[in-house]
Order: C-alpha cells, then structure tokens, then sequence
C-alpha cells in the first residue's frame, strides 16, 4: 500500500529557469509526508505540542525538471519501521514520467531532541505502508 | 583547497521546533554553491542568461539540529569534474560540531536543457578545489 | 461575488513561535490569487508565456496569529479593474475570526515588463468579481 | 540616523520572469529587521527566549523589478516608537534607483503573546534611529 497525494507547481516553486527549485520539491515531499502522517492520525499539528519527527537523512535523485502548471503526483511507501525511525521512499511523476524520487529517513523524538519509540497503533499504520519489494525492512 | 562560506541562521530558517527546517538547509547549500561560483568567475547571475547548473542528485546526513543565531560554516570541495558534471562535497560545521554534510552533483546545461561542456578555464579552477581525499576522481 | 480558496497552515508555514511567518502568508496570498486567476480561464502557467503580473502595491494587516494546523479561509473581491491593473481585497479568516487582511494591485505586463490591456474576457471576469462596497470601483 | 544593511539579489529569490519574487522581499525585510535589532543589541536569537516582534501591519510599493545580481542596500528608520510598539520605515535602492519601500509595524510581546513595553534601554536606542522628517513621531 502506498500514500498518493497531489500537488501542483505554482509560481513560487518555479526560479528563473521556469522550473522548479529543488529546495521547493523539498517543501513539497515535507508537505506530502505532513499529509501522510494526518492519514495515519498523528498530525503534525498534534504531535508537535509534545513530539517530532526531524529529517535525519535524505537522497534524492531529480530525473527530468518539472514546470510551472504540472500536477505531480506524490507516493510515499514506508521501507523501514524501525523502534524511534521510519525510512520512506517517495516517489514523483507526472503523467507517467518520473520527476525525481527521494529516501528519507524520519526519526520520532520528544521535544527535547531525545529519540522516542512508536506507538504500538502508529507502528501498525507504518507497518501497513511497508512495501518490502522497495528495500528490506527490519523492524526494530 | 577547500571554499569557505559563512551563513547565520536567521529566523526565518527555523521551524517552531526552533531548530532550521531542512529544506532551509538546502537553500543554504544553494546559496553557498551560488558564492562558490562567484569565486570562480561564473557567477549564477551571469551563467543564467544562456545555461545553468540543475542539481540532479543529493545525499545528505542531518547529524545535529541548529539553532538561531548559530554560525554555520560551509566548507565546499570538489569531489568529481566530468565533462559537463560536477560533485561537491559540502560540509556545515558550527563552533567545530557537523551539523550536517551533502554531496551534490550538479549538470552544466544551455537553456534548452542540455548539457554542455565545463569551459577549460572555468574546469582548471573546479579542478584546483578537487580533494581526492573525499572521493576517487575521475576527469570524463 | 467573491473567489474561496481554503489553505491548511504546514508546517513550512510557521515560526519558532509556533506561529505564521508572515512572508509565508504573502506566499498563500500570491497562491490565492494565482488560483483565482486559474479559475477566471487564465492560468499564470500560461499567462507566463507571454505576459506576467506583478505586484505593484500591497498592504496588509495581520489581526490575530494562525498557529499550525489552523484552516484558513481566503476569500479575494475586486476592488478596482483598472485598464491593466487590478485592486483585489483579499481576507483570511478561521472558523469565523479575521486573522489578516490585504489589499494588493497588481499590473498586467508583457515578457518586457511593459504594461498590457486586460483583454475584454478577462476585463469583465474581473468585473463579475467586483464588489463596489469595498472601495469606490473605477474602470480604467 | 539610519541602519543600512546590504543584501545581494540570489537565485533563490528570484521567479520565472527573472525578477525578485515579492515574498523573498519581504523575506529580505524581515533579515533587515533582525540585523538592526542585533545592531541595537536585543539579537532575535536572544530576545524569543522570552519575547517576539510579530509585524501587525505592512505596506509595501514595489516600484522598480530587481533582478539576479542586483546589490541591494537596505536602510531602516523608526518612524515612531510605542510603549510596545515600532514603525519602520524600510527603503531598498539599487545604485541609487528605489527598488521598493515599506513601512512595517511590529510589536513587542511576551511568549504569550501580550504586549511588552521596550525597555529603557531598547526605547533609547530605537529612538535614535527616530526620523522625525519620515513620519510626525509620538513616543506612546
């Protein structure tokens, strides 16, 4: 099972270039996985009164530019749930073609920075976007 | 040889974590490439008129959370120059701690979005910041 | 008649303060009006081609804070369709409370920044939106 | 008296038509903002510990287009000092062409959000920087 969310490139994504600046794809996959994790329950909103889930790691691969107008299509799948860290491989395309894919890894932490394990109920969810094909996962 | 940039995080790099959100991090990197080339003597604002620099790949490690008002210090190599490609090594350290490191690998292209080779002038400088230390390279 | 666009407040939106940044607000604004323009029948992707609109003139209140996760409500009404340029009253509002308000003029130009007559089309979409009691309307 | 800060036009900033994007503007006049008050001696880094300046109220005329390269030279003066409150008047030339200009008005406040008045020490300071000739000052 993969998270599908749609987002289309506006005029502040786009630099002189007419395309769009990879920063802002950034933005968008911080956006996407902000959406993912309302899916599950856990919204950013919430979580952040007591906890978080800061980006420790990060490749990306940008395949072919995208252009102000194109609507992409994010999907994100969990490729590891690990006791306090989430791997997740996110995909973009746009009518078919690929745009740029990246891994990220989250890890799950209290707001003092100190790493914090899942929720039985969150590890669930996680686990039911785990697409083992994408990488072998472990859970920790 | 190593390319030093100094850049402080300003409030509108820090997410209400307090701590700067990593897509900032990476209009950082951004920034520190553009002054890089600068240094070169092919600053982003001339290239522009008739190529660019798209990022197509990047990895990176967020190993420590900054904070407002730290002092990031950006340390650029090169790791690879290709024909039209370049890796670069960047590296943010604050009062001697990693905050965090990248490689970005970058593509010289026209306008029209396909590669053209580094000129000799501006690859002879590339070169003098290549640290084979960092990366086995190799001169397509 | 007024144009409704609803924004969620990311993330990305906010400050260590746990609060909108207000350049993050003039980024909603500029997506504001650049669905607005999308649903008149002139998509900026395609205006871009040949034309552009900038804006000229903007000022704005900020009433009340929006904190993460809050649903704003935007509502844009014309306040003056001018020959090439366009007075829009734009409002933020959550679950019934004003949290800013803007006023913003923008110019219809062409690639060479040279100002370009609203096509009638498009001259009486924005009319349709105009609304006289919000400010003493004058068509150009 | 008035504070100057200097501010080069980077890709970042810059949208399709190769032109400042007005948001990044005011994100410039935030970063303006924040180095006066280091300036000053009340550093943001240090002053949201306890307290913040969110901006209540903003006008803005964007008279000429700045472009990728541009040597912006910011310069800031009170126009009136509040018992909590401050307006500035922000003005960016580019070899001596106004560029835009912006009166902001920002307020002094606790974590919680309730108004603080400047202390005598901050109040000296920014009245230095009063220039009676911009704006009739009242010191509230």
């Amino acid at each position: 099972m993969k998270y599908h969310v749609t987002q289309k490139v506006l005029f502040r994504h786009c630099d002189p270039a007419g395309i769009v600046f990879y920063p802002r794809y950034l933005e968008m996959v911080n956006d996407s996985v902000e959406s993912f994790f309302a899916e599950l329950g856990y919204p950013f909103h919430e979580m952040h009164k007591t906890n978080g889930v800061p980006t420790v790691k990060l490749d990306a691969s940008f395949v072919q530019a995208s252009r102000h107008g194109d609507l992409l299509e994010f999907a994100i799948a969990s490729t590891r749930v690990g006791g306090a860290s989430l791997e997740l491989a996110v995909t973009c395309d746009c009518a078919g073609e690929r745009r740029f894919d990246a891994n990220v890894t989250l890890v799950h932490v209290k707001n003092d920075m100190k790493s914090e394990r899942w929720s039985d109920a969150i590890r669930a969810k996680l686990t039911s976007y785990l697409n083992s094909e994408l990488k072998e996962a472990s859970h920790g």
